[in-house]
């Protein structure tokens, strides 16, 4: 297990909290998401290292974007 | 038809429109709901009436609060 920790722009309620976290627990791997909407913090728990292009596509598809 | 115009605090996002609109178009006789989300102004179309408390209830169900 390990994780991996981003920071996603745009989120502002729990709404998008869900979207986000919602379309990254689909990813192939993906244990646990937590979401830290006060810093924007986007926690992933994975079985192994996750693709980066991937996280970033889940998360654009949720409708907001991951910073860096 | 008649339109009342609310102010909706606690809005943030389209999810947040989408969850207060969703509510307020269950309600009988609400025939359409706008929300400018800049203005938190929440306008809604009914054949008459609304109750009032029905309205404040349905924004309360979606998790926000009618001003005022």
């Amino acid at each position: 297990m390990q994780t991996t920790t981003y920071t996603v722009t745009g989120m502002t309620c729990d709404h998008c909290v869900g979207a986000v976290s919602g379309e990254l627990r689909r990813l192939d791997g993906v244990r646990d998401v937590r979401v830290d909407l006060a810093t924007s913090a986007v926690t992933v728990t994975s079985e192994g290292p996750l693709d980066d292009r991937a996280v970033r596509a889940a998360v654009d598809e949720a409708g907001y974007a991951v910073a860096g």
